[in-house]
């Protein structure tokens, strides 16, 4: 059994402060100072250009990958870690589309995280020959799936209101017509269970600064499934993705595996963070998270739905969510920067999405019951009318 | 005049250590570490997702290009950091090509770091519309600059060489032909003055943890002409190069000027460490760093040449150089393995360069008369004979 008092104790969470907010930028990891001034001062401090070898920093992005990948269902040595989100959805969709030359149309939907649909966007101008970005409603992506799907884009856990999709039943569907499917799990890593290799996903990318809690900013990462990997060609074909790097040939060669997905230097101080926060995930159990984070959500649901009735639930009621709730409010901007100032940290979605990240590693009953507590109150007296209330959160 | 006994003290050098090495990975600035820790702790660790607007770090990519602009000539507002120097070199070489859309040759050289022509590479693959990528000699590049040429892709200073284009020349060569030049400065930052608006330059990308010390895997940054960046259309069009990312639209619209050659979410941790290293070149002259630069490789050259006579100097005499000195010798590989072990870094570079960066930040005449004295007594002794010196470098 997951002991959630034991992670709890692995953060730094500022004194009084109720932390919701671990969906867009996860706290502190306690340890992770201390790696990361180890990074700073013994490594690059002492041994300079030997870090390379000597610390180990060239292995960095495949070692990280893979501690990422027993987490998200990935076989060993198929996830390597760097650059960011949208540069890995790049990789993953050109070299989805070069595998399904004859077709030309990429599915996704409008609860897609907006990056992932501006980069395919941006892809579909440079090659300029005539592929559609097909963006349907959530609902109707099954029903979309057809023989013109070259891949099908998704991200499993909808970043606004937390449906998450079902990823076997679409990844099933998506190869019965031939198509490939790239997932994005930028909601789900670290935040439930996901089982990319039994799902038969082709592709997946992710954040690490979410759930995971690497840290602003820490890198993307991106798996491609092992019967697809030898075969893609990447577009991003950067030295550290070639098959000898310091041989210094004038033409590429894709490197082995994985490898090939990487492109430039890894940034190392980013990575010793993640590394780090990766630690506090060795004695969790994913099931476990999963059973405390729906129990959290729904006491979180049922408790505003009781203290709150002018705020409507917009966070799916069955399993088919992700470890967030949110809640659809006229007055919603206003009430979160009333909530913030209370030190109970949610965010903002336009147009009217309160949000919440719930993340059993270190948010308990506790603290769910004095988030309803402080909404409850802050919508009873319309708190947001107090001149004092007007800061801004960011970043998904 | 610049005070290079002070630049020097700014940096922690391993006692006894002649690091020679810097146009790889410049060693630490002492308050780097301090300024890490702090973003981790006291950002990261107390404001949390505040950090995005309350620490600044959402505007980080922008001010730390503006310092980097300072060093290179760019206009104030024209260069932004993030993602890596490859990535970076994607982004200048698609905008570059879609504004040139009836020619089609890259026109590059042998002395160009692999990863630009490997990128390159990539990129012709994936736009399957005949592009060429012509690498010539690097004394051929003038000659070769023709009505066929898109864009010429150049990187001012070799590698491995040391030898330095002329930028101006080459630049006023590609506009008469009416095409766009992309400069790889990595071995030009910090490295000698850069005057990128004085000679007209169209893109230019760079690395910032080599002769800028930003640490191990820094990010890139990228300059566009302030002519063209309104009419670039990015190819890796993220959210955060989005007019308006926080509206969440479903719908790419590029943000204003280089804003738009942002992608994903700005490396925090590693934008720390770069943004402490830019300060130590607030009182930094480049004419001055030139003028030191000069001195010191010359007199290494001419140690070497008077020493040596096994070595072979490749770097140019004249003043048509970068900040590094590089030596050919058949058993070079063995004999920098056997210098590292006498505490004198330089690196090696197939097939037989011996390869030494020279930053008068922290290297004066005793750094330099000691590496020749080591260098002379190894190759008198062959000292690589003996079996201890058996260690790797690694990185450009």
């Amino acid at each position: 059994m997951t002991d959630f008092a034991a992670t709890r104790a692995m953060f730094h969470i500022p004194d009084g402060l109720v932390y919701l907010d671990g969906n867009s930028l996860g706290p502190l990891p306690r340890h992770a100072a201390e790696r990361v001034a180890r990074t700073v001062t013994d490594e690059w401090g002492e041994m300079l250009i030997g870090g390379w070898n000597g610390a180990d920093w060239m292995a960095m992005p495949g070692r990280i990958g893979d501690r990422i990948g027993r987490l998200i269902g990935a076989e060993a040595g198929h996830v390597t870690v760097g650059d960011t989100l949208s540069i890995k959805v790049y990789q993953a969709l050109a070299s989805a589309l070069a595998m399904r030359p004859d077709r030309r149309v990429i599915l996704s939907d409008t609860g897609n995280f907006p990056s992932d649909l501006y980069i395919a966007e941006g892809l579909i101008a440079a090659l300029d020959r005539g592929y559609e970005l097909r963006v349907v409603d959530p609902e109707r992506v099954a029903d979309a799936i057809t023989e013109e799907v070259a891949v099908t884009m998704l991200t499993e856990v909808d970043y606004r209101t937390g449906r998450k999709h079902d990823m076997a039943a679409l990844t099933a569907m998506a190869h019965e017509h031939g198509a490939l499917t790239l997932w994005d799990l930028a909601h789900s890593a670290g935040a439930l269970p996901v089982n990319l290799s039994g799902c038969g996903a082709d592709f997946a990318v992710g954040c690490t600064y979410k759930y995971l809690n690497g840290g602003p900013g820490s890198p993307g990462f991106i798996y491609v499934a092992p019967a697809h990997v030898d075969e893609t060609q990447p577009a991003l074909s950067g030295w550290l993705g070639h098959e000898k790097p310091f041989d210094f040939a004038l033409n590429y060669r894709p490197g082995i595996g994985i490898d090939r997905m990487r492109v430039g230097t890894p940034p190392v101080l980013a990575l010793a963070a993640l590394d780090a926060a990766l630690d506090i995930w060795d004695d969790v159990d994913m099931d476990d998270l999963r059973a405390a984070s729906l129990t959290l959500t729904a006491r979180f649901m049922d408790g505003v739905e009781a203290a709150c009735p002018a705020l409507t639930v917009v966070t799916p009621r069955d399993d088919a969510r992700g470890s967030q709730v949110s809640f659809r409010f006229s007055e919603g901007y206003a009430a979160m920067q009333a909530s913030i100032a209370q030190r109970v940290v949610g965010d903002f979605r336009a147009p009217d999405i309160m949000r919440y990240g719930v993340t059993p590693l270190y948010i308990g009953t506790d603290e769910i019951d004095r988030a309803v507590e402080t909404l409850a109150r802050i919508v009873e007296d319309r708190l947001w009318d107090a001149p004092e209330h007007n800061r801004r959160g960011a970043v998904t």
